[in-house]
């Protein structure tokens, strides 16, 4: 009962066979090759734009290229104080901008909101050169607490970013499951309401290691690839990562798996939450559920079996339990993890 | 018939059988898996002594860690000036080791000599705050130009080293195809003669993206795990990388692949000798051969369907042609290049 | 009538006579020279203890290379979130430690608290390669607003630091007017209650642009040299920056001047206390008045002639007046001021 | 007997004079001054058109500064192989350009050449992600030996600047020597011969601490006030620094300077060049002189009391004696040494 990240699992066996099918046969490298261009295309159909496509290994590398093309090293990123890119990347995008600033930011269920983001941006003065400079505002969708952000407020947030010569950038870690979620187009999701840079995941979602970075106008990626080859995340053989994304986007391959997570992330919400003194934390709109339950519950689902994290530490004999489902994980689990629930 | 790069071919059946036979299943994440635990016992099996291990996914990235990790930002790497981490790495050693300076030596043959060495850092006053301090000698091995360093000539390299307080990288992309050629053991052509850290590469010999970073001296490790980190080099599903290196160690794999290319690189080189008008430039002593022709002959090979790059500009109507082999270069492309070549 | 900033004045005259004192007459260059070493000599004396200094121009620069001295890149520095280094240095801290992660921290009267910082330190996991490292506390004396830290504060926030292996840094840019302030000795409010290295500031009490970063622990150090040399703060003819130095501290100086403003400091908060509709909002320790008075009291003011600025944005009519006072501001504007707003 | 710098003499009466007239009445903090603002106007006035002028405290800084605002991190700055930028700055260009590559290259009088530099942009190919792209070339006037480039050879190594996109900086540290020691005007040995970017020296000549930036476009500063200011080099008090400037280029001081220090130079170079086995090593076309000579000779200059660097090691039981005059030299320092030297 494996319900501690999205990421444990392993890799579907379309991604796999994809994979297998590359063979030996040489192509050129670097990214010249077939797969990568199909690829780019398809992500320009997925998207219906003409979009720049940049294939890496993991969405902290997805995250910290993108923020670098985009801010320079006196600039500042706003995101939310939970966000991954402040929290749960050892500083790789203040390494990759060259010591660009993260500005961390509050807010409930993990999301920012325009009435924080203009609180945060009163706090720096435009061209004053003693305070970094305010360049780009990082949202993540779905949300590390697993709610996500409706096209609507992304519009909203993607106005105070214009109005202050300010990007946009969505960590899509968990772009699918929100795109799922929310039941709209990628491109309802992302440029139609003012996201510029997206970082598109598909490792917790079946990959074993592909992510792409998408500018969704292709002039900002600048000099993406010099930053993209001192990184060390320029693969000779990249068709490999490539071929690990055209599997994915193959015939709904990723929404079906997304699909998959977020329906057994529902259905073991609604278990749980008829399970006495649980109480689910947060809307669960993707792959997570946070629930909260004494310490003693928690303690009895790990003996059964159960793996998770605790999210924060224990407060008043209770803990918030973060429940992680996956394209992968085993129905039974689930109904296994709230019949344990219930038994006690 | 591609000579242009061993990093064109993809991956051996066996390292995809490999890959597949993990499959979906749950692993703990980032390099904390059984897969990961073993490859890290393997290579302390092949060294014959306790080392630290670290895998990542090319050798861009394994070069940079390891010199980040042993070279300060004010210190120098002294290197030849035809170096992997010299000419082709758009400045992934300084991006990594947050701008340390890399001096290029010339050498015959790609290759640093001791008396080079010397008189390189005579240029350099120890303790002098002007002076970026050296701080690590970086060899290739097999060079650029594929040929080795035998394990004295290492001894004697690393003796500079050791007398002038710096590290002992080797760059070791093509390290299987130099152990082979030589005829010794992995410890003797490395701890054994000086070597601090090895960047052991599988890639261009039958991976699909894995190498792993070894201090032969753990202690020396240090902070490489934040850097990998913070680099975004710390896969979550690395045991996809680690799967890679297990089958590739496995069996003896990695040394059948690299004998197999250096014994068609032997074959290329003396079919090719033989030919008037070529000239073998550089001892074979792994899987590249530099042949010097007329740039007419060159262009014939290309046009009989031949893919190579050549080695600097055309000089008095002569071309230096690099020839790569690899593990899965079909036999018969080696006999039909050398016909072509005779055919003129 | 200028409020504005203590560095709005120029020098004193005994340090301006200090610099023509030295001519043109040769000196051996970068810190080998008499002055340096005298400057050396007296810093031990007056803090009682052989300590490490190196003189600076300014105090972004000594705070900068103290922090990057201590900190790695994949560390963090906990500090207040008004703090000089947070807010006003534009990333100088984040360039010289190479990206390391500066925590902003709430807390009444710009002063960290234990109970913050407990509370921040819960967010990071030692050892856990993820997140940033806490590595250093860094907290300002006397702070952004005028107040002070007394010692037994500072030992209390320095068991912090040592309870998780972190460093105390002090940035002293109004160090002499906490210290008399504060009436004790500057082994007393150092290194006796667990600093480990200051930003000692001359430039905003007197000096032409001159400071010093004191390690009372010579060891910490380290490669304090190469980062000033690399960094451009290495001068060529540094005994102009120590003659500074020891102009300040020699015959009292330093505690002279800054007797003198925070004297000032006094008399102005005592004579705008008595003025309806003003308030002092913290208290005045130091050379700050911080009063929140009406917007058209504010303009009336400087309709009169006075310059300052106003702290954050005007809130329910009201605004937050920083008044600084200087080594060198004239009595009578002080006078002028208080006249001024009372003639309301 | 002081010939070991240029920069171990302090500063002259001029100058100093023009710090005690500052005093201390307030004004503008970072460079927002009336000085500042006269001596942006000066520069315009010298170099005939208008300038971005940006005054920092030395020439590292000015270099680092200058480079780092004209090349990426991933570009490269082709420089002679003794130029200071590359060899005695312990990385500075590398810091401020966030790890930008430096290839330096042979040639006589350290002077480079546009065969050399064509040969050595033979190894880049301009777009190939794979390796560093040159950005600029950066020229020393007067050179690390004591030579000047004219006008007509600076034309042509801009023509090479030009045609591969690349910006052109002088580092001027000696501006006036060479302005003086070739009789042209600051514009013509600048932007009339295609220099983007100059460190304009004074503290060699006179001052104790002041160069200045110039941008011959203004538009390529673009971002040099934030990279400035998160390096410490904005001062608070910058009109101390402006002042040093202004006294500078107040009624030819500059330019009167240094043709004392040229034709004490030249006086030597005439004296030393009549002695027994003293060989003057390079033209003397600006305030160095390097004369070959036994080593028991330049034993027996020191024993009388000489002090001076040998540029590199012994050879043959010789050595390069490097001895440079400056604007405060004594005249009968220059007569003593042509005296102790014959005396022999």
């Amino acid at each position: 009962m494996n319900f501690a990240s999205d990421n444990h699992y392993g890799a579907s066996a379309q991604i796999l066979a994809a994979l297998a099918g590359i063979g030996q046969s040489p192509q050129a490298a670097y990214g010249d090759d077939d797969v990568t261009k199909r690829v780019k295309a398809l992500f320009c159909e997925i998207f219906e734009r003409e979009v720049a496509v940049f294939p890496v290994i993991n969405g902290t590398t997805a995250n910290a290229l993108a923020l670098a093309t985009l801010v320079p090293p006196h600039g500042a990123v706003l995101c939310h104080a939970e966000a991954h890119i402040a929290v749960d990347e050892c500083g790789a995008p203040e390494f990759f901008t060259h010591g660009a600033k993260l500005v961390p930011i509050e807010g409930d269920g993990a999301k920012l909101t325009v009435a924080a983001l203009t609180a945060a941006l009163a706090h720096f003065q435009k061209g004053f050169v003693h305070h970094a400079q305010p360049a780009a505002i990082s949202l993540t969708q779905a949300t590390e607490l697993g709610t996500v952000y409706t096209p609507a407020e992304i519009s909203a947030i993607s106005a105070v970013a214009r109005a202050n010569d300010m990007k946009l950038h969505m960590d899509g870690a968990r772009f699918a499951n929100a795109l799922v979620g929310l039941g709209c187009t990628p491109a309802e999701l992302t440029w139609k309401c003012g996201v510029d840079v997206l970082s598109f995941g598909a490792t917790k979602n079946g990959a074993l290691a592909a992510e792409a970075v998408i500018f969704f106008m292709p002039k900002d990626a600048r000099d993406f690839e010099y930053r993209r080859k001192k990184s060390g995340h320029l693969l000779s053989k990249m068709r490999f990562v490539s071929a690990q994304l055209e599997a994915y986007l193959a015939d709904g391959h990723w929404l079906d798996n997304a699909r998959r997570a977020n329906l057994l992330a529902q259905r073991l919400a609604q278990g749980l939450a008829q399970v006495r003194h649980i109480e689910i934390a947060h809307p669960v709109s993707a792959n997570a559920v946070f629930a909260r339950m004494p310490s003693e519950l928690a303690a009895r689902l790990r003996r059964g079996g159960a793996k998770f994290y605790d999210w924060g530490a224990p407060s008043d004999g209770q803990v918030l339990a973060r429940l992680m489902l996956s394209f992968a994980t085993p129905e039974e689990d689930v109904a296994r993890l709230i019949e344990t629930a219930r038994a006690g």
